[in-house]
């Protein structure tokens, strides 16, 4: 029987990095994938085609270059769900083929076939050439997780889908209904509103993005509204139904009826861990599949750890990475810097919202003093230049240290820009550091130094 | 006889960052400006209208969408001079106007005229409807440049241009010749370039932009040639001349001829000191029209300073801003944090290149020993979603320390994500800083994780 100092249960982008980094650390590592294709969700069906389908979005809609050349301005008159599906089929694709390369660069053993537990140190493997039993000294379970199932909802693969499905419509939907206004039916929604598609977006919670700060929500939600999206807030479905001429009702709680061409469940996901036999490891899950961890991704048996998504929030690839290189550090006894409140948060909404560190929100209720400074990429050149005139960026700091306490950006390209003020933000920088900084010109960059310029005359006027 | 704390001569970039400095500390400045618009070269005829065009080019071109759609891909197919113009205009004129809003916001007295010292403390305004004298404490010359005029070149503003013409030629030409293979010379090669001219780009010196990395240079090069771009490299302009039926001919020292429809000449800029009567003031200027200055941008005389493209190089209206503020601060004795290491170069080629700190070839010069990272966009999930195939980000830093020494990009959005760099490289973090963020993902951003692993595993191996 095969032995390993490391198994790795799932492919996607936690359980890529768990097993890069034991390979880093020299240790044999297997890294066993149910699919035939390797990535998980992250590359196959989830973040890689929804953003690249977005990017399409973005570039056929002309959506960016419309407060230029005017609100009907498109680059391709008619688009086609091909029109998605071709960059997305190609992006996935090279990307499997990436993946691939490095894990083989790193001598990792790829092993397809299905996981389960037979005790806490053993791993069975089938597939359809048989089955295998793995011998290892510690465990990561970084299976991820698949879309809710919903009794009350019919879905059909075609005008009744999870996100997984989205490719499968047959055609862009003229009215469409998001039930769930998490991030991945925040960014749908977004998606489809710049198709053209008039969406109605149900959430059962008072607002969107409970986590991201609220200033920036609003601004969202103006511009979702901006491109017609109903927003049906603190509202729940009861039932879902095709008619006989294929048009799709949500019956509301309320006792509200809304119809559409298409119908996208995406109410939370569910983790993977049903094939897994986690009794036999020692193991239970929750009611929604997740798995329960320390702070070091340790589940109660301290030699098997859990990662990326079937742990829960915040479900985004890239703290999904930084889990996986932990928990392989922890099991081996590694030592790793990694500090969690310098973790940043990237939204691919449109307009894209990103942020790091804390909400005005979450400061107001602990107490702690802050001022902020805004900018707005109008005022500067380059949003000009870009034509972007509704983004924004702000700087929230301590008023007497002036260390930045959380940056917020919505606009395009927040998500890359956000990172300049992580960078400041996690080598203890202040707002000052914005002042006497030189910014490229015309950059949106220089927001940062226009925010730090209003936070600090907030300050002297005060 | 009306009497100020500092005059400032000259109301691009330098000049508007020197006065609103000023204000700030509650110094009463006047800003003197010869033309009846505000905002100098930068927002007029320079920086702004170039990179408006750029923008405009980048996007009627389709270049960003020819690695996914095909080399022959265009959004629209007849790009004329007005698709242009039109959105430079419209940019100039809101810049115009948010810097008007700026200084009033700041109570400067913004006077129209031309100005010329009287003696060393005292100013003489003409202008249409007068004459005024100043009295003034401390003065800052931040009057710019002009393109050289040169006798070898019959400029008829229609097909033999210099850089501040470039809206003025009929149509989008077929074939043009660039003469001077610095900044402008090298845009405007990159913009028509893209556009489909067939460009020959002229240049006396053996490289173009010597002060920037030669890895990246050479790659800029090679997306020039693929572009179909003639390098006429060591090679000298004899003689320009157009023919009877409207072809330029640029006669080469080397005897070559060289033809097109348009000539644009970038070669050099003179300073704008020819009103100034700086024998007046106890001052002058070299050849070139350039006055010198100190550390602090002080000229010879202690109460006069002179900054932005007037003193030379670099000639960014992002250093010319800082020299400003700098300059001012100065005057005043105020202290002010400013590190001459820590400004970043942003050339908006196609691809745009942006760096900071030393290059390679400076390091091994002073015998400095460094390793390098380097990452490419396409092994980037976002590089395969943008189609960016071509970009690279090369980290420099000390083998030893692990202190980053520089930071070299090439690529779409290079002078914006060059900022993460910088803020690591002023804040004296090491490489791995990089090892140990997050990155929100896809971004452009993970380069910066993928060449800290690449440089660091380099490291290991030796």
């Amino acid at each position: 029987m095969e032995k390993y100092d490391l198994i790795v249960i799932g492919s996607g982008p936690a359980g890529q990095r768990a097993t890069i980094q034991a390979s880093k650390f020299g240790k044999r590592a297997a890294l066993i994938e149910k699919l035939e294709v390797i990535g998980g969700t992250a590359i196959n069906t989830g973040t890689i085609p929804s953003k690249t389908i977005r990017e399409a979005v973005l570039h056929l809609s002309g959506y960016q270059y419309q407060s230029i050349y005017g609100p009907n301005y498109r680059v391709k008159e008619r688009i086609t769900i091909a029109d998605l599906s071709f960059r997305a089929l190609n992006v996935i694709k090279t990307e499997i083929d990436v993946v691939h390369a490095q894990l083989s660069r790193n001598g990792i053993e790829v092993v397809t076939g299905t996981a389960s537990f037979v005790d806490p140190h053993n791993i069975h493997v089938t597939n359809s050439r048989g089955q295998s039993n793995y011998e290892t000294d510690y465990i990561i379970i970084a299976t991820g997780t698949k879309p809710t199932e919903s009794p009350l909802v019919p879905f059909n693969n075609r005008t009744i889908i999870n996100s997984d499905q989205i490719l499968h419509i047959p055609e862009i939907p003229k009215t469409m209904i998001v039930v769930g206004g998490g991030v991945i039916g925040v960014e749908y929604t977004c998606m489809f509103a710049t198709l053209g598609t008039r969406v109605t977006l149900i959430e059962k919670r008072p607002r969107l993005l409970e986590f991201a700060d609220a200033e920036m929500v609003e601004a969202l939600c103006y511009h979702l509204r901006d491109r017609r999206v109903t927003l049906r807030l603190n509202e729940e479905v009861e039932s879902v139904e095709e008619t006989p001429d294929h048009v799709v009702v949500a019956n509301l709680k309320s006792k509200k009826k809304v119809s559409g061409d298409t119908l996208l469940y995406a109410v939370g996901r569910q983790g993977n861990i049903d094939e897994l036999n986690l009794a036999a490891g020692g193991l239970e899950a929750d009611a929604r599949g997740r798995i329960s961890v320390d702070g070091d991704y340790r589940t109660k048996q301290p030699h098997i750890f859990a990662v990326g998504d079937v742990i829960g929030f915040p479900s985004l690839g890239s703290v999904s990475m930084e889990q996986g290189r932990i928990a392989t550090a922890k099991a081996f006894g590694i030592p790793i810097n990694s500090n969690r409140a310098n973790y940043p948060y990237g939204i691919y909404t449109i307009p894209e919202i990103s942020f790091i560190g804390k909400t005005e929100e979450q400061l107001t209720d602990e107490g702690v003093p802050y001022e902020v400074g805004m900018a707005y990429f109008r005022e500067i050149a380059r949003g000009q230049i870009r034509g972007d005139t509704t983004g924004r960026l702000k700087l929230i700091f301590d008023p007497s240290t002036k260390q930045l306490l959380g940056v917020h950006i919505i606009g395009e390209g927040a998500s890359e820009l956000l990172h300049i003020g992580q960078a400041v933000f996690a080598l203890g920088g202040t707002v000052e550091y914005f002042v006497d900084t030189v910014f490229n010109y015309p950059t949106l960059a220089e927001c940062y130094k226009a925010a730090a310029f209003n936070g600090l005359n907030r300050l002297v006027r005060s």
